[in-house]
């Protein structure tokens, strides 16, 4: 089948991108939400730029949407971008959902109204086998942002490894973060024909209702492999 | 110690200032937070007269803090409201956190910067547990909101009840709705005085980022017990 893969720059998209190809389907697009004030991932504040780059390094073209900071509209722009991608013969769309039922819920609702069918490779595994298991694939990651009631500025920048996941698991904080608790910036895997080295990054304290540590990638190259 | 009692109008705030009532502390105030724009609580949407009617009905006074929609705003309001409290020779506040780490923190984090110590009667306790006893101290709860993706209109409205907690584990739902997916509003109980009686209510499909069925209270009595 060909596919649409819901991409926000960070391990768990990645992950299910990755299942979705060894179960023979053909990756067409990655398909990611930016603000358009800040040029931003949604979710993961990876900045746009990256995923482009992402992209590269995969070697799958990438579909990006701006939208408004007004989130009661993210459904209709979501519905209308992937209405536009499904005009080339796309039936499916994969995600990297695990365990939040709202979150696969509305994915459920939203797909069906629009007809497409939604794939959820990581849906009931175990965050701490998914976690495993994206590393021993030779995925590399790095924490790029993190809730600032939970780490302090030392998780920020660190590689996504075995030791990271004992920490968090120690720390009881899930190992996927799949409540939000952090996020990851996917570098090299499998699936990369290139390497994204990055050279260069920043980390900022951001302050709003919750507070967040967040790395800006300020600069990087590809690497051949 | 005297204690101020961190209130919401549902099911756990209410169990947690039974029990540091239980553990001898004094309760001064509820201290509750509603929006400025929609006069209602402002994480469980309930309408501020009816928080005000569980406060005459328990026989507490209740602290009213009208907060603006700039949620980056909330943690200057709460020092400020907590402060202001603060002067009149009270030690402690109590929440009714079950397990999300970061709420906790926040709390931890926010209370230490005030001097003011934060009571977690609740803290690590299995939700289901916590639900069931709620019950068995017959206390009396309906369910006022819920998420759209999660449940159906049928929820909204309905008694907080056993049948209810055992509705929410077969369906792998958090029985105290932890993370949002309900709330509850609590209208009798044995720290109740009087109970309140709700005698007409309205569901309601409110449509943002994730949608929602709410339940609006508009008639009750108080009915001597």
């Amino acid at each position: 089948m060909k596919i649409i893969s819901s991409w926000s720059g960070g391990k768990d998209s990645c992950l299910a991108c990755f299942k979705a190809m060894q179960q023979s389907h053909e990756i067409s697009c990655l398909l990611n939400f930016i603000s358009e004030e800040t040029k931003r991932g949604c979710f993961h504040g990876i900045d746009s730029k990256l995923m482009k780059a992402q992209s590269d390094a995969i070697g799958i073209p990438i579909c990006q949407n701006e939208v408004s900071a007004d989130m009661a509209e993210y459904e209709k722009e979501f519905k209308s971008a992937v209405l536009n991608l499904k005009k080339e013969d796309i039936n499916g769309i994969v995600f990297g959902d695990i365990y939040l039922l709202e979150h696969t819920n509305w994915v459920d609702r939203v797909c069906g109204e629009i007809g497409i069918k939604p794939l959820e490779p990581l849906w009931n595994l175990k965050p701490e086998n998914i976690a495993n298991e994206f590393i021993d694939l030779g995925f590399k990651a790095i924490i790029v942002s993190a809730k600032a009631d939970l780490f302090d500025d030392t998780f920020i920048g660190r590689e996504f490894d075995k030791d990271a996941v004992r920490f968090l698991i120690e720390k009881k904080i899930c190992p996927c973060g799949e409540n939000g608790e952090f996020h990851t910036f996917v570098y090299d895997g499998p699936i990369f024909k290139k390497k994204i080295k990055i050279t260069k990054t920043e980390k900022i304290f951001k302050d709003g209702f919750w507070k967040h540590w967040f790395l800006d990638l300020k600069e990087y190259y590809m690497e051949e492999k």
